[in-house]
């Protein structure tokens, strides 16, 4: 028997600790040292992982610098810092798995550039949805393919959310906070709930799909907070759930990136993903359609993709990073052609339909339905679907409506797929 | 630019001809040479592809004693001088892709050792589920788990045939002829619907799922060709659907490897998946419940595959094949824990029931849920689900039941996922 590729753990929270569990006594590769912020939570965590506390430490470049360790990972999070340890460790001549989304979307070209040029590797399966292999599908298995479009819900605390909204028909603030109880939404939920986590994970996508680097701050971001009970069952009846989807759209020379909730068709794999479940879905022009469905988050499924990656290099194996320089070019989000569902409270006056028919006609809005409603006393409601016009063409349409005497508020806008 | 990496084709249908066109001008490799049936297969292939018809050849040497070539893709069919061929061509050094899972199911044994002698290696993405990266998902993404589980819609046309039954609500003999008809079945579909195919599948699955060789008769097999229209609407109106299914349970010394149809709970990811689609569930100790849907045939989704795996190799990347040379131990299908739906004719005479209920109670099956209704006249029918109770139990039950003067028939027995 060879000896076993040492690993070096620069930090052991939930993802760490998930990663001693599943590497401890495994033929190929060992964990020899972990580095934590001190010497108590050493022994807690050592304590808790029924571990050695010899293998900590809490000076980082006892990692680093430890010649015999081969593969550092990093679940430490962060990312100034976290960063120059990472590229001390490839100087070092390590090669690197990480989890760390906000790392890679927003520092991801200085690292790939670093390990390039030492001939070191940065695998980061883990870091975009969990559990489910989607770089690795994209990286090796659709290499040979032109992506044409990839769609996922990349956030599972936000499915969840959705998903218990529509089955208990309750609002978004008391699903948040059933959520939160629970631990499936943390304490200060904004970095899921406004999209920030799923845009991390669409510009790697993104990066991956282009070949070049992706500007995390260019890609349109659109959370979840104004979804309310009346339209998720508003989808639900016309044969749609409403999703927050992370999309990519490959056009010939732009990237049409974005996060938003979208009203996804129910024959769609995607419409049917339940609570935290993360889930993508990928055209490509040889392979077809691809649907990945799996675990999104939890200290075991994302150790689980780490684990992958470390046995993918102890093997000597690894995935070419993206190696360009350059920036793609993402669409200006008003150029971005989208159906929309409109929902309007209106006073109940006599000429509203034609007022709105003639704003959709100003704007050559092709109407697909339109159900209008009481709700209570003189308020009506429409509810309208239209067909693919582009965003700032949507935003006129808005304006237009939201001037007319007979209307009280647009209530809703939400794109569909 | 360093040279590109030369390969050689044997075969050149559905999945080889895909390949050319994805592979076309490809910035890491080149097929440089095809080995086809004959010269005139050859031209005809030439004009289809438009390529050079210098490129092909009728004798399978050239391609396999070509000292540029270092990747043979194998996409000729075929098993004995298939293997053959393969095993000159590992001697001569050279690493091979196939997409053939006859072959594989029932020499990868002695393929696999001879290239592990050799240094060389194969890989085969491919022959599982076409365009579906279940190969790179079970040896690198889940590499550090225990598998427990596998289902798998493994065959596209039963898949097909059993969906348009439930949507058309034809007979099986029917929805068969128009799959044939639109090419979706094959003119002996044999080796489809009684689940050859899909138990090859399941033989390479199971190998790389428990490390061993697996005998790929040992495989519990049953097709489609019983299933009614029926049996389709009840599976339906009791929320599940009618799939045939690939499944592998992962005892600790045993493996429960079987192909079969099933009733699948509506929820269960796989009850959807619709049309001539493939589909993988994998329930892992470490990354939980992951699905897979996508195209498991056709030309461009197969080639696919292939080419990833192509490129894997030419990037010098590659999976660490089965190298034990035991085979594993295949439960015994009287063994097998299953729940089961049964479906009985009966004439209409008093203490029916009495008598059922004996009968189950004789075998401690717990019935779950029965059903008795009117067809016409003076035959009755009922339909119920039982709890899990091993096959040689249910063996005894079916046979007490068709002793009774009181049962016409036992019109259909089906488990239950």
């Amino acid at each position: 028997m060879s000896e076993k590729v040492k690993i070096g753990l620069l930090g052991c929270g939930t993802v760490g600790s998930g990663l001693v569990k599943i590497l401890a006594n495994h033929p190929l590769v060992e964990i020899t040292k972990i580095a934590v912020r001190n010497e108590q939570r050493a022994q807690e965590i050592a304590t808790n992982l029924a571990i050695e506390q010899s293998l900590f430490t809490w000076d980082i470049n006892d990692v680093i610098n430890d010649p015999e360790i081969s593969i550092v990972v990093e679940v430490m999070g962060g990312v100034e810092q976290t960063k120059q340890h990472l590229l001390d460790a490839i100087a070092a001549g390590k090669d690197i798995v990480t989890a760390n989304k906000d790392l890679l979307a927003l520092e991801g070209s200085e690292l790939f550039a670093a390990a390039n040029k030492a001939g070191r590797r940065i695998m980061y399966e883990a870091a975009v949805a969990g559990g489910i292999p989607i770089i690795s599908t994209l990286e090796q298995s659709l290499a040979a393919n032109k992506i044409i479009c990839l769609q996922g819900i990349l956030n599972g605390t936000t499915n969840y959310i959705l998903d218990l909204m529509k089955k208990e028909g309750k609002a978004f603030d008391e699903v948040l906070k059933a959520a939160q109880d629970l631990g499936f939404a943390e304490a200060d939920p904004t970095n899921d709930i406004d999209g920030h986590d799923a845009a991390y994970k669409v510009a790697i996508l993104a990066s991956i799909i282009s070949g070049k680097q992706v500007d995390v701050n260019q890609i349109y971001r659109e959370g979840i907070t104004k979804i309310s009970k009346v339209d998720i069952n508003s989808a639900h009846k016309r044969g749609y759930e409403i999703k927050l989807l992370g999309m990519i759209f490959n056009d010939e020379d732009e990237i049409d990136a974005r996060v938003h909730p979208v009203f996804v068709p129910q024959d769609n794999p995607l419409a049917s993903v339940a609570m935290e479940n993360n889930a993508i879905l990928v055209k490509a022009d040889a392979a077809d359609t691809l649907t990945l469905i799996g675990k999104g988050a939890g200290s075991l499924p994302t150790a689980s993709s780490v684990a992958g990656d470390v046995l993918m290099l102890a093997r000597g194996n690894s995935i070419a990073p993206v190696t360009s320089e350059s920036f793609a070019k993402i669409k200006a989000m008003d150029e971005v052609e989208n159906s929309f569902y409109i929902r309007i409270s209106m006073h109940d006056k006599l000429g509203v339909l034609r007022d709105l028919g003639e704003a959709m006609l100003k704007h050559k809005a092709n109407v697909k339905f339109i159900d209008q409603y009481d709700v209570h006393g003189s308020e009506a409601h429409a509810d309208f679907l239209i067909d693919p016009i582009k965003e700032k063409e949507l935003k006129a349409i808005i304006k237009d409506i939201e001037a007319m005497d007979s209307i009280k508020a647009v209530e809703s806008v939400i794109r569909v797929l």
